[in-house]
């Protein structure tokens, strides 16, 4: 694609979105809120765009990559534990049955949590987030999970960036996990990054500093969370929010909301034979309370079905 | 001051400060740094300044600013409180009593911080504080809050931004306090400004978002408080630490042993006449601990009566 952010006009900034109400509504907002004169007219300073991460940028099912990146670490470390052969959660884990580890319910989930996500440093953690993220593969896809980014979204923030939009994560996942590959995957660094996090503490060890990630939780950045972060972390009001299910219902009211030119987008999964078609009855990225929201309001709504010529990156 | 960040060399950047070991320092670390194919060159996305800001970038005797706000306040809100003639620790701030409020210990403080920086949305508390930043005068010096700030630490700021370094705040005072003004007054956006903060809820009133202050404690952004902060803030090590106190020991240790140039400064209250003058044994602002690391470790420590030709901007 031929596109600059000077005079030249663009012959297509979203070559993967097929015509249809929702490319024209991303380009009505991007164009109108940027052209000097316009009465939609946004102060660069002010162009702040808020994505949602799992399901928004990259895929989710049949469960959270953050959950598959666990699962396989706990597999990895097994070698160390024997006893988790005969110990739940862990046993159900390196048994692959995902029936037994759903009773085991959130304790069980806090118990892998623990050993896969804390007791090291974030240097540490980031190192093996980055080994995990460059090998591992999506069992039923065969691809790299860092591959399943959606094409139609990577365009988007492009798109926005190149019209001096600066771009944003607030997701429900972990904010160290995301920050290892966000700024390769999608082109947004580590400070533009935030997620739900765990406490950590800062430590000398032989007199160098670490700071050692515990076992318990930080603030979960997701439903009522968001908008909670977006005002620590930004301190300013975004004017355009992106998410898929639920838990961004939240941050698209604040977002939305706001004084100006402002723009909600919700992508709904159409597409059971590309991607996963899922909305008001899944237990991953539910899209029941904001799907109704979206309609009522006029948020756009992506049918991914639809609207998106590919879904993941050509290799 | 004709300074460009093109290839004129400036006259020069620091003219408030006096010729000497501290302002050698400086400009030998920012020149050093970003001078391409120098040992010591940072990459322009690495160059990260992070700055306390009580007794760093404004004074903050007798007592911290912000709090002097909170009595402020406690004053102005009174009219609707008459309960408050006989009841502490309100009682001592209506009668100037700092003796018998200081008695009323973290407990008092408390209710103080309670009554004035919550139980309002963060819109209201930003205008609640921009009403008071705009109009409350030191009650020694008679002048405004906000002209208090030190005009060689605002040439610094220039002087790094000019070099490519962004540059942050990491403060144990309030993060919506400071976003008010920051911008203004130090050129620093609201979302490179971070503090210590409350609990926000977010709620509907009438159908549109809200974030409530909550009169509960979220995270103190203090000692080891600031390299977490800058953890998750960040997502990255900054290059260069400037503080004034024990509170910042932390910052400069997580810092300063980065790999590479890295860079560390005490700003050291030495001026009795044209500021104040304390150290090791001060209530607010001590630097007891951080004052001998700085020296065991080489960082930079400005000397303010000897080192700054003025302290705070001519009007
Ligand atoms: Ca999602
Ligand atoms: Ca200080």
């Amino acid at each position: 694609v031929l596109y600059t952010s000077s005079n030249c006009i663009a012959s297509d900034p979203l070559p993967s979105w097929n015509d249809g109400t929702a490319r024209d509504a991303i380009i009505d907002f991007v164009e109108c809120s940027t052209k000097d004169g316009c009465i939609n007219y946004i102060d660069p300073q002010d162009r702040i765009a808020v994505f949602d991460n799992d399901g928004t940028l990259w895929s989710e099912q049949p469960v959270y990559f953050q959950l598959m990146f666990a699962i396989d670490r706990v597999k990895e470390m097994a070698k160390e534990h024997p006893e988790w052969k005969s110990e739940q959660p862990f046993q159900a884990v390196l048994e692959n049955d995902m029936e037994e580890l759903k009773t085991s319910g959130k304790e069980g989930l806090m118990k892998i949590m623990a050993v896969t996500h804390a007791g090291m440093s974030t240097d540490e953690f980031a190192e093996i987030v980055h080994n995990w993220i460059t090998t591992a593969k999506h069992p039923q896809k065969n691809m790299l999970y860092k591959d399943m980014v959606y094409q139609p979204m990577l365009e988007l923030l492009d798109y926005l960036r190149e019209h001096e939009f600066k771009t944003y994560i607030f997701s429900g996942g972990g904010i160290e996990f995301m920050r290892v590959f966000a700024e390769e995957v999608y082109g947004i660094p580590p400070e533009q990054v935030i997620g739900s996090s765990i406490v950590t503490k800062y430590e000398l060890q032989d007199g160098v500093p670490v700071l050692i990630r515990q076992p318990k939780i930080d603030f979960i950045d997701d439903k009522e969370g968001k908008p909670i972060s977006i005002n620590k972390f930004l301190g300013k009001r975004p004017v355009a929010a992106f998410g898929n299910s639920d838990g961004d219902l939240q941050m698209l009211q604040w977002t939305t909301v706001g004084k100006g030119s402002r723009f909600g987008l919700i992508v709904h999964h159409t597409d059971g034979d590309r991607e996963w078609a899922y909305d008001r009855e899944s237990a991953i990225g539910r899209l029941d309370k904001a799907f109704t929201e979206a309609k009522a309001k006029g948020w756009t709504i992506v049918d991914m079905k639809q609207d998106w010529k590919t879904i993941y990156p050509e290799k």
